[in-house]
């Protein structure tokens, strides 16, 4: 990235990190990258992912150019979700945002249990 | 990133993902990493941000531990706003989301003027 006064300001990085950072696409990018293909498998890798949600993402995703959906053409029908050039090339981000991620957000965060609602 | 089953759901990654493309984090981010650190400054990098919004999204990276707040201990009162270790070590995540960007999002997309609305 340039400091130049004229380069801070970037359009298409500016769409790009909010499309990445959408409230569950990073995660189901990372189920994806790690090889994930069909719906159920997506969906059970994010933890509190409607499937609603999932199907309006992925939809999102495709109209992007990150996914494609194919429909086998004999029976059973099987429908998969795999990654474009486009969307593979996101692997390099999400490790990024892994190693970040490893380094400063504390572990705590992901290992505290809901609290019980007390009762009276 | 391993792609080993009970690998893939993080939710560091999580929750890192989410707050980096929270919407206007990203550009306030790569404002930042470039060298500002005047509010007026980082609000002139980021097109249609406005004040209220610039303030609350820095609150939230200040409570983060992202971005500290300094008012100068002398007459005239200065504020500024700089990047903790925390948050300059970001700067590897804005990198792989631009060059993302760069290669994968088009131009057209900053380039294209509003069409105007068709008169009968």
């Amino acid at each position: 990235m340039k400091a130049e006064d004229d380069e801070i300001f970037c359009p298409r990085y500016h769409r790009a990190i909010e499309l990445i950072g959408k409230r569950w696409n990073g995660v189901i990018l990372r189920a994806m990258l790690a090889g994930r293909t069909r719906f159920s498998a997506i969906r059970q890798e994010v933890p509190s992912l409607s499937d609603t949600m999932l199907a309006e993402r992925l939809k999102e995703l495709e109209a992007e150019g990150i996914v494609v959906r194919k429909v086998s053409s004999a029976p059973p029908v099987r429908v998969s979700y795999t990654l474009t050039e486009k969307g593979r090339a996101l692997q390099a981000v999400v490790e990024a945002v892994s190693e970040w991620a490893d380094d400063w957000i504390p572990p705590a965060a992901e290992q505290r249990p809901r609290e019980p609602s007390a009762s009276l």
